[in-house]
């Protein structure tokens, strides 16, 4: 047993602290590690190490909680926490556990004082829909097919050859979403993700030729209108899809400043030659001029103000509830240049300023945690800390997989331990409620989907896993009804409806039942996130709050844990949820066991402590007194 | 024997790139890995992955050598390796070493585009003189006592306790520092640190009143320009020690806008109060008001042009050789607001504009990579990545120590293994040039002094530690001469003259010996790191170069190491340089043996490599030819 501290309500006495505020921390401390002379949080307000001393305000169930105040003095504040043992030891206690020798600042504790997202953020569970593969409605026979594209029928294999690969032509519509909002009911999903609804010259629409209206091919505007509505009233939540890095070239914006200097949109964009007729792109991609961000006017019409893009599509009679903002990790960097912070604090403050009920992820395919620090995003769509980690431990062996872009050739396979550490160490740099906003995916639609190349049995653990600790589950419409696909193309794979109620319907059914817990259980949701055991071939953590606690156990094979009680009070009360394990208590142990790839959760008890203690104005900030 | 690059001129092709320059870098991979299939670097320009294949380059001594082009698209350009083994693992390389699991940006290798050091900076060996303590002169006898001192005379112990503690006055001065500069000679220090020089109100001067002109206790600008003239004639350089986070309660621009919100000195203050006459100061020490760096005007008398303060003690009559830069941490930073990278890259345009050959050096206490990242400071004065890993590694137990303000009580004691981490994890953050560049001290003005806590026989591993890996070797003055000093007040003892000709001279030789080793060989200097073995008590590796390499063990007691011949090359042909430790070569291995604390160096035959070849404009950069 380990000390453990996260930024959870149990530890953290304000989700959403001020500058100047005195939070109050905790930290438990197993009583079978003896004696404990001293603990202290270690801060780092302006790059300057502050300590506080914590004492200890409850011993239960073998463990000594200790509380200290932190004074909050910059906009993120981290902090850790060191112990001094009575045997001498000093171990610090940080974002990747406990350490024996000093901790770098990046793997700190953090609170932030940026205004946080609303609460419903961390019981999302999202449903991602890409209109042109999701459904038609009976008006999409009725449109003719655009001169770019090349027709298919629902029935069709995807052709992930170009041209084929982005003119591929299925027709789903905005008004097919609207006609399956029962399917997204029984599944569970609460809020609807929905990639480019502008209009482009391609099936993703990434390319996007305005901002100003929905692409008619998918309904237009009054079918955004209805699927919100219709959404809302079933309390689903709709959020769109920006390309903050780029639009596409047959963009108005671009059309009125190609080979046009004089044009006021001309500063749009970077250009290569004085007839403004190179430019640069995304990726090199032509179709895809890049953003320049350096321009005022620029932010104005996109991302500033009630009246910008970002800003006017949260509104009536639009009322979306957010945004994805596309390859938001690229944003306004170019060279020398970064206009990555400004950009995404305005989108943020337009969004604070028409609806801040409103929620904002990035898209960050990387290592994300250096623009996710709380000062815009509230969560990351990325795949190191989740998704990748999830395909190594669970995927079949020697599969090819493009991997997302890293040229692997196959899927690295990782084994319980390798994917604790992966998952850990691309958690840690995130402050709390940032892991709460980001996305768990098994894929999406940039990516193979996950059972292609999954071991048998693999999925109930793997969505699990989605459904379960710190983050936003994810289901890219077709994974619950089993569809495959080998790389990002290919899993772009029309819905079978009718499958649902038929041979997909034990798929769909587990989907529904794994939302259903993650819904019905807010430990699950905004509760703390303690690992207890990593094996090669199984992991065990619990989720806790005051109220209840939810205990995980994700095998991928025959397992048995042995754990000693004192880790999990309660757990002799401990109520099957979910899944099939034994689970034995006595003696001061107890034994889980696993038969085959296994997903199980069992309800406990919460963890009861004394409520934290109003702080005094001062208290905590005495020592700044001079400074602030 | 594990897969090695780092960024020295054997790795990697340009040490100074531009902006779209395209950079070779190799990585050397041991033949009895196996087959290697494919070796790639990753880099992460705007924060997207990027590609490029390595193909063999030299296969010799049991290595294959790969070579791969990057092209330098961002200031700071962030890259890995990526191994794929024949055997289907995936093998990460980055300045944390080999890893199977995916890797953080942070521990990148890093080409800089910002302006390079002088590349005498890698050539260093550092003197730090606190002026009231180093020397008086005869001048000395001449001066009044100051109206805030109590007069000590040279052979008084230290004061640590207020009033002493700021007040005692020894009254050392610049012309003692000129008289001794055979003693700096005979050590073979080529740069003097001189603490604070401007007048204060203190013995260490770190509450300047004025920027303009050198205390006249100290002898005034005369007795500067006298020293700096002196020390050039010998090869050693001087540099200044300026405090940008804070000036002291009597400076002439604090007198100024103190209760008085119309000067124009007023905005360089954050003001508590309308009548301005309560104040944010130093972590509240009300004698150190915090400079508010928003202010334009503070900018251009301090820090910006050749008139600032930052520039004219660069230039004539002055010509001092650079700045270390108090607090550098701290500076700019306050609550919300962040000026540090504007001040720190405008104090570095100053420099490049008046002298761009000096140095600049940044104090920043604990973890510094964040700051460092090679935008303007050279290097850091730090204590994670040496200075408490060598005393936590060569320290006697349950020594009381105030460790640098960190509230342990004792000092944590480390194993080998410990030391490294600790060392490897505050190192990995920094570009190669800011290793080269920051300090390895064994203790400063603001520490206790090593020889304090020392176990018996380490001062020789210790300051062999320090001369050895990359990084400025430092000698706080007396050090040398064997004194003691339990903590950063205590330390600031009067340099006992005469005793390095008896009693200390044995120390001084040991110092001057290593000091030699380090300035007599270049690749002490400028050469590749590689580590070689790691244990409880003992550390080996080898420092490499194309015309020489030095290998170097560090033991804290008595240790036998045995090593694959081919981890060395040239390991047979090995010239004893410094220390008593056994080598023995032979039937495919290599023993190093060691009785008690040892520190000891060989030299070894440089790595023999086919030479860069010029890259021509396009050739890596063609696959972004579109977005540049």
């Amino acid at each position: 047993m380990q000390p453990h501290h996260d930024g959870s309500p149990l530890h953290v006495s304000n989700q959403a602290p001020v500058l100047g505020d005195t939070v109050l921390v905790r930290v438990r401390i197993p009583q079978s590690w003896g004696g404990v002379d001293a603990v202290r949080t270690r801060s780092n307000p302006n790059h300057e190490p502050r300590f506080s001393d914590a004492h200890v305000i409850a011993s239960r169930d073998g463990w000594d909680w200790w509380e200290a105040p932190i004074f909050v003095e910059n906009p993120i504040h981290g902090y850790r926490f060191l112990i001094s043992r009575s045997d001498g030891e000093k171990v610090w206690v940080n974002a990747t556990g406990t350490h024996s020798i000093e901790t770098l600042d990046a793997e700190d504790f953090k609170l932030v004082t940026y205004p946080a997202a609303p609460p419903w953020v961390a019981e999302t569970v999202l449903y991602q829909v890409f209109p042109d593969r999701f459904a038609r409605s009976a008006a999409a026979d009725e449109r003719p097919t655009p001169d770019w594209a090349i027709p298919a029928i629902w029935s069709d294999p995807v052709d992930d050859v170009p041209p084929g690969r982005s003119q591929q032509f299925y027709g789903g519509d905005l008004d097919g979403v609207t006609e399956h909002l029962d399917h997204l009911q029984r599944l569970g999903a609460n809020m609807i993700y929905l990639t480019p609804v502008f209009p482009g010259r391609s099936n993703h629409r990434y390319d996007a030729s305005s901002f100003a209206e929905v692409d008619p091919l998918l309904g237009g505007d009054e079918a955004l209108i209805r699927l919100v509505e219709a959404a809302h009233e079933r309390g689903i939540r709709v959020i769109g899809d920006l390309t903050s890095n780029h639009c596409g070239d047959g963009h108005e914006w671009f059309r009125a400043a190609f080979g046009n200097p004089d044009a006021p949109e001309s500063e749009f964009f970077y250009w290569l030659n004085d007839e403004h007729t190179e430019y640069v792109s995304w990726l090199g991609v032509p179709s895809l001029p890049k953003f320049n961000w350096n321009s005022a006017e620029l932010r104005r019409r996109f991302i500033e103000g009630p009246d910008s893009v970002v800003g006017r599509w949260l509104a009536a009679p639009y009322g979306l509830d957010g945004w994805r903002i596309d390859v938001a990790n690229m944003t306004g960097r170019y060279l020398d240049q970064d206009r990555n912070e400004l950009v995404r604090r305005t989108v943020r403050a337009t969004m604070l300023e028409v609806n801040p009920d409103t929620i904002l992820l990035g898209e960050s395919t990387n290592d994300a945690a250096s623009d996710f620090q709380g000062d815009a995003w509230h969560g990351a769509m990325t795949y190191t800390n989740f998704t990748r980690p999830v395909w190594g431990w669970l995927s079949l062996a020697d599969r090819e997989s493009s991997y997302f872009g890293l040229p692997f050739g196959t899927i690295p396979l990782y084994t319980g331990r390798q994917f604790f550490e992966a998952h850990q160490q691309f958690t840690a740099g995130f402050p709390w409620r940032t892991r709460l906003g980001t996305m768990n995916a098994l894929d999406t639609h940039d990516t193979p989907r996950f059972l292609t190349n999954a071991r048998p049995g693999a999925v109930p653990v793997a969505f699990g896993l989605s459904v379960t600790p710190p983050g936003i589950p994810v289901v890219f419409a077709g994974d619950e009804f089993g569809l495959t696909g080998a790389d990002g193309e290919a899993s772009r794979t029309p819905i079978p409806w009718g499958t649902e109620h038929r041979e997909a319907a034990g798929s769909v059914d587990l989907y529904a039942r794994l939302i259903r817990l993650r819904r019905s259980h807010p430990a699950l949701n905004g509760g703390g996130m303690r690992w207890l055991h990593v094996g090669d071939d199984v992991l065990v953590f619990v989720r806790e709050g005051a109220h209840e606690s939810v205990l995980v156990l994700a095998a991928r094979a025959d397992a048995t844990v042995t754990l000693d009680a004192a880790a999990i009070a309660g757990v002799e009360a401990a109520m099957p949820l979910v899944g099939e394990a034994g689970l034995e208590a006595g003696g001061g142990a107890v034994r889980l066991t696993a038969t085959g790839p296994t997903f199980a959760a069992w309800l406990l008890p919460g963890v009861q402590l004394p409520e934290f203690g109003v702080v005094a104005g001062g208290s905590g900030g005495e020592d700044v007194a001079g400074q602030v």
